[in-house]
């Protein structure tokens, strides 16, 4: 069990989504007040998290790592939400991976025992933080992708106190991508680079194939990952326990066909999948690419989240204004999906035909065919698209059961 | 002076920016401290407000509005930062604007005495309790563009406890455009609505002219918001006070021009502007289309934002990866501008030919010229495009002098 929060930040903070204008009351009270979610307890707009479709979803994720015998450290950059953290912990995952230097203190400070950043750490400061850390229990690893960042590693660490050396995965990229090596040649050496550096140690290859299009390409890039580790080994830069890591929440299913199995022999070989996006599924881009639908008798995911928001306005045939923006809804991979009405009597209909055409900071634009009536005062329950850019806008997020009682509610560290 | 924020969240919470990985610090303690922004205490990436070019811009826009006769009310919701709303008070502004229900409780918390909501206000919950702050000296305006939406305050209001009227403006809006009534002749009928409606006072017109295209177009709008109101006054639907407003940041002048002067007999007209942006200004959008590009002797505005980022890696000729993302800078109106190249050494340069071409969540990618070599490690300063989806993506800001000491802490309210 983890810190649900790092300062027990209460609701008097007027937190958008919640309506608390009297006295502070603690998240965790409120969670207890039991109040229904169209009670007058929230304001519009709010993100809502579905608990039920959250359990189901860790479920699965953790079922089909078992299966594949896969250790699983679920991208907690997704929802940086401790609550949730516990949850995937609880189920069995074998770290919480981050993508910046915070995040990782944030994971430290909640109490994470073991997390892996995804990214490199060049940055100084929070180097020799970590390395004092390590001898205190705590477990990092991190990448590293040239010998510069190497050299830049060793010397910020050079003059340190503490034993443990800082443990590092070489990260393996793809021309036209994001980070790491181009080549196996150059991934050869940094860590030769990594091997001739004191308290920097090589715990084995990452790779990101999220940014790659198709099929195709994920396996070719996912079989020069293991080509570069038996590389690694076979030049004696890998110790008996290695680390290969790869996978979002695109492609896990070709990650389990070309990293399972044993094909690193004389090592004690831990396949890692990061997947973040799965938790909460999506109506978007995660609904289309989800690996769930090409693979078949493993499971399914549900999309978690919803936002709720009030038409304010009907001034033209055939348009709605919804108090909901870009600062509320993500719109980087797709606009939200209206998928319910709820009219003033409480009454629920379909929303089929409305779309979203456009967002304002605090304005969305509601395209209505003529058939559909959309009144001043309606809320409308939208789907998103792309869970990242969801969390990062809310800072508190209350739990719903599937009648839409607040049983919990979630704090995020962004 | 306003509360500067609403709980004392201290830096223990390990808000990105800050590097506190120690006990709790407050955030006063954290100012007091004097840290230099290159001296360990914030971490990659941070956005930076400049202090004095805030100072300068809410001078500026001051003196301009003093200039024209104007009242100001500047938008809260870019920034929904306190401490700069207590200095655009102390500069003079009339009141503070906001965008939707809870902006208003957030403002109404930290005691900003008087508030424009400038948008439709139809849940219940807030209306009932807007009722009751009026009799303990909040002063509050919003918007009604519908019959529906007057019948439905006129409703939650019915069986209100409290005295005073709710006090709205009647929003005109254009064919094409956001909310606000498509005609005149629509905007007196929702006029004489309230008029026949208890509890809610009309005391005025609005209007939105950011989203026109050009400035022929917000002159015919903004004449027809004069027309609206005169038609008003004419039918007795307005009292002896009037309020008309309109005026984002990008087209101030022709509201100058078109609103300002003695243009309603009978009355006492004033005439409210709403600029928010102007506040820190950017280097995208806002330069652009800044009124002060075309006015002459009217001052100009500075830059304030910027966001500090490190290169983590170079893995191409001419890419480098920047840890900054779409969580950390706007990308909706204009991705961030390189402006400087800060070494390891400490040397700084300036950045030309740089380019930022795409944001991951987490991660930049950098165009970088062959003639010039960016290393991992470096820093990067980027201004950016649009402030209000810059503020809400950071809950602490560190505000800086020119020489980069850090003396004052911004916490926003999202």
């Amino acid at each position: 069990m983890l810190r649900d929060q790092l300062d027990a930040p209460a609701l008097d903070w007027r937190a958008k989504g919640f309506w608390q204008p009297g006295p502070a009351v603690s998240s965790a009270d409120f969670a207890a007040a039991g109040h229904h979610l169209f009670g007058g307890a929230v304001s519009w707009p709010v993100l809502v998290a579905r608990s039920a479709a959250i359990t189901h979803n860790i479920d699965t994720m953790a079922a089909f790592c078992a299966r594949h015998g896969f250790s699983f450290a679920p991208h907690g950059k997704t929802t940086m939400a401790p609550a949730l953290f516990t949850a995937q912990l609880a189920a069995g995952a074998w770290a919480v991976t981050v993508a910046t230097a915070n995040q990782l203190l944030a994971c430290r400070a909640l109490g994470v025992p073991r997390v892996l950043l995804a990214n490199q750490l060049l940055d100084p400061v929070p180097l020799r933080w970590l390395a004092g850390e390590l001898d205190h229990g705590f477990e990092a690893l991190f990448y590293v992708d040239s010998v510069a960042g190497v050299e830049a590693i060793g010397a910020a660490l050079a003059d340190q106190p503490g034993t443990r050396p800082v443990r590092v995965l070489a990260e393996l990229g793809h021309p036209g991508g994001r980070t790491g090596c181009r080549t196996v040649d150059e991934l050869v050496e940094v860590a030769e680079a990594v091997a001739a550096t004191a308290r920097v140690r090589l715990d084995g290859v990452s790779g990101y194939e999220g940014g790659l299009p198709d099929s195709a390409a994920v396996t070719a890039y996912l079989g020069r990952i293991r080509e570069a580790t038996v590389r690694l080994a076979d030049r004696g830069l890998l110790a008996a326990e290695v680390v290969v890591s790869a996978g979002g929440s695109a492609w896990f299913d070709i990650v389990a066909d070309q990293l399972g199995g044993a094909w690193l022999p004389g090592h004690d070989l831990r396949v890692v999948l990061r997947s973040g996006a799965y938790i909460t599924h999506d109506h978007g881009y995660y609904a289309e690419h989800t690996p769930f639908r090409r693979v078949r008798n493993e499971g399914s995911l549900e999309q978690a989240l919803e936002i709720w928001a009030q038409v304010t306005s009907t001034p033209e045939p055939g348009l709605a204004i919804v108090g909901m923006g870009k600062r509320d809804a993500p719109y980087d991979e797709g606009l939200p999906v209206p998928l319910r009405i709820r009219r003033a009597s409480g009454a629920v209909e379909g929303a089929d035909g409305l779309s979203v055409t456009r967002l304002n900071d605090q304005h969305a634009y509601l395209r209505v065919p003529p058939e559909v009536e959309v009144r001043p005062g309606d809320l409308l329950c939208f789907g998103i698209s792309h869970p990242c850019t969801a969390f990062d806008k809310w800072r508190t997020i209350p739990m719903v059961d599937d009648g839409y009682t607040i049983v919990d509610v979630l704090h995020t560290y962004f």
